[in-house]
């Protein structure tokens, strides 16, 4: 049994950002329509009178028509798909979105919202020749109310910088994820993100007190209330929550900030077997009980390739499984008390092999490094193929394994890591480049699979463009019929984020 | 200073639930319709061969057409609102509740769905005669994961029942309110109901994971997932969740239960005004952080009536303002040690005058009865008109001055009292007997100022049968019409439940 304390040289000297790795891809991927074969819905089609309208309505330089400009709003960050819009727009006011719809909802032009850009179904891209809205330049703070935690913003506000603001003010943004750097709240909104403290602070669905938004005639939804309780008739935001820009586009949001924790802790352990992750989960939820903040595993494929591929370093040894550990709480001395309680029991039992715990936040940051890079860090070995699920916790890590099995004629390598507090594993599958052979091993197979588990087969990625064919392993007819007739009654000419979350009737 | 150890006798012999105190009332409340001057819709009338159907269905004796039965079913507890219903059903699986709404629907037969029947605002109650469909006795628990804590049942459920079913099982129900012993689990979804600790465990929208739900047209959307995250196309169960019935009828529930806490403590303390109060919440969350449970207060009125009225035992002196402090934590020690702390600055710096603290359950269950028994307590004193709003903490007891000196040449009595944590205040005014006068004294004013504030008209009570015409205080025109438009897409008859919620087109 090793202990330690971590980190004696700062070996991080800069973090991997989801913009920078996505810069260092040097090949264009073939355009989402071609690679899978959508057909072109009966939209309008962008003329100059329109691109003229949109500059005289916004100005000049905030319509983008150049093509070299156009293209990294064309393409997803884990270039997956790319799309052929001839126009980015960015508003700076919720009246200027508004306008915006009204004009293309007249026009049938078909729009796509992008936020940071950084979702992993390429929902945040064009498929065709969409309007890309993007809002970059809606990135103002409205308000922040220090007693309740309430804090208003515009949608396009970098999720990282409101977690800054909010620390400043004794608060914390109740949600946190990889692409705090680059992802907008406003996208987060939209595609009901969860991220590594939900089963501390709960999702987005609870935490959300308000939204303004804007449908695809122009006419705006205004649900931007800081209430805790309010029970004035239906619950309207919860329509723009999770629903990817395809019942109306989010300009403003209203969110209830956690009190900033006094006391942090992060440990990161060295595990034998999943089975001893599950059994830690356990003990972690009886004696972390309030304080436990993130439970996350990573097998060793995953750290190890990071660990290399990023030239990081692990501080322990190598082991067939990692967990990783914080507790947020308000007393130093309780939550110490605690932490301890805790390790020195499961290094008693067994169950924790190796591991380091820090406080120092500078440590922390590179522990936290180390699992937020997984999914970068792979990217290097190829072509991703990506899946999110959610199973019952039993059966969390089989789903490798069968993968694995399936998978064991091809040159590739399957990563499991993931949320184990919330029951979702993130897998990515890794090839040197996009095969359609390993595509067809891998889909609908891996959806079956998580079928029969009763999971979800997007956790907390979302549909977007790349799953809608596969929707039906999780909801059944009645249900998309009733996600069509919220469609219609919405969006009656389509014209929101189409080929997107809906798949065609069959 | 006083500070004193609880209760040297069991002064409360029984508990005073809601339907005790309902078969207290002897005189029967005027019919809905004639009090509001309502219209009846042009819906379909009950006729022998629609009675035969309902009993060749689910059998006769679930059935009720007997007068002087379904008299309980179409009284509202606060004895506000009577309805004319001819029939009342009982079915027990959702196939039945799906075959009942199919009839209706195609018969044009008007339904009102009824859970504990405990609603403040006229919800659960028929207006004319609408089918009650009453769900007591789809009562069962369909499974509980003890790990992962996602409870599964049917709408019917009481939620003290599933409380006392998930404590044996070291879980909690993650709500808990005052009508929790008559309550049904449905009801509480459709009504999103809040309560006194929605502060530590978050709103129903949060916590809830899944929701089974028949529509106008017997359509069944099976949303009963146990994940904790699924981003599979949009979030139908907020759909259900707090529409009051309108827009379909929730017959089963999965619900994430927080861990039991291992170490409770209450405090009730006396407090000189309502800016002491705010200041002691304040303080509370810094001190008592992640393991503050309830923060609730009291004015002097409330509590004194409630001793009064239920001949209970105030453990404290008289002061202007009572608060009443939960912990729930993982440990003992390190819960006492923060409590203590907070306690001796607050003692010291004079916000709390006195007050009593204790971690005994019979006597914790005292101190709560006197918060929970407020409401029921007030109504000996005869006719009441029943607020619940939600404003900003520092607007919070001012509307209780407010409506106090507008009402000062009124024979009536004022009482305040609510979650301060959620900025949720529950305002009481007390007559002899129902008066226009004071009706018009009361509204639209109450809401006008509340609005004033950006507050919200109903916290948590919903707009049921009293609020619709009041809506508008809380949400515009565009939000009103977007909920006209559901309705329209998921109930086109409008046999849901009508006159409730929705207000008529002006």
């Amino acid at each position: 049994m090793l202990f330690r304390y971590l980190f004696s040289t700062p070996y991080i000297t800069k973090t991997c950002t989801l913009n920078k790795l996505n810069r260092t891809l040097s090949t264009l991927p073939q355009l989402s329509s071609e690679k899978y074969g959508v057909k072109r819905k009966e939209f309008g089609v962008l003329k100059n009178d329109d691109v003229k309208f949109f500059q005289s309505l916004i100005s000049k330089e905030r319509v983008l028509t150049d093509e070299s400009e156009l293209l990294p709003y064309n393409i997803d960050w884990i270039k997956n798909c790319r799309g052929q819009s001839k126009v980015v727009l960015k508003p700076k006011t919720t009246e200027e979105v508004s306008q915006i719809l009204k004009y293309c909802n007249e026009r049938r032009l078909a729009v796509c919202p992008q936020g940071g850009n950084t979702g992993l179904v390429g929902g945040s891209v064009p498929v065709f020749d969409e309007v890309i809205i993007n809002f970059m330049l809606m990135n103002k703070i409205i308000s922040v109310d220090e007693l309740s935690g309430a804090l208003v913003c515009e949608a396009g506000c970098i999720l990282e910088n409101l977690d800054n603001y909010a620390r400043e003010r004794n608060l914390i943004m109740p949600l946190d994820l990889g692409a705090k750097g680059s992802c907008q709240i406003g996208g987060n909104i939209s595609t009901n993100a969860g991220g590594i403290r939900l089963l501390r602070y709960g999702n987005l669905q609870g935490t959300v007190l308000g939204v303004e938004a804007v449908k695809a005639d122009g006419s705006i939804i205004d649900c931007l209330r800081t209430l805790k309780k309010d029970n004035t008739g239906y619950h309207l935001k919860h329509l723009f929550i999770g629903s990817e820009g395809t019942l109306g586009v989010v300009t403003k949001v209203a969110i209830q900030c956690p009190s900033l924790p006094k006391s942090v802790n992060l440990g990161f352990f060295g595990v034998e077997s999943f089975d001893s992750v599950l059994q830690l989960y356990k003990s972690a939820k009886s004696s972390l009980g309030e304080i436990l903040s993130a439970f996350e595993m990573a097998d060793s494929l995953s750290i190890g390739t990071t660990v290399k591929n990023l030239k990081l370093t692990n501080p322990i040894g190598e082991y067939p499984f990692y967990v990783l550990i914080e507790t947020h709480g308000s007393d130093e001395e309780h939550d110490s008390d605690k932490l301890s309680r805790f390790l020195s029991r499961e290094m008693d039992s067994g169950l924790i092999v190796d591991g380091t715990v820090t406080a120092e936040e500078t440590k922390m940051k590179s522990i936290w490094n180390i699992r937020e890079s997984i999914a970068g860090a792979a990217l290097h070995g190829g072509y991703m193929f990506k899946y999110d699920v959610s199973v019952p916790l039993r059966s969390y890590y089989e789903l490798v394994h069968v993968l694995r099995r399936r998978l064991r004629a091809v040159d590739c390598k399957v990563y499991g890591y993931g949320h184990v507090g919330d029951g979702n594993i993130h897998i990515n599958v890794v090839v040197p480049e996009y095969s359609k052979e390993v595509y067809g091993l891998l889909e609908p197979f891996i959806f079956e699979e998580v079928s029969k588990h009763k999971g979800s087969i997007s956790a907390e990625h979302g549909v977007g463009f790349r799953k809608p064919q596969y929707i039906h392993y999780s909801k059944d007819q009645t249900s998309l019929q009733l996600m069509r007739d919220m469609k219609r009654v919405m969006d009656p000419n389509g014209i929101l984020n189409p080929y997107k979350v809906l798949p065609d009737p069959s």
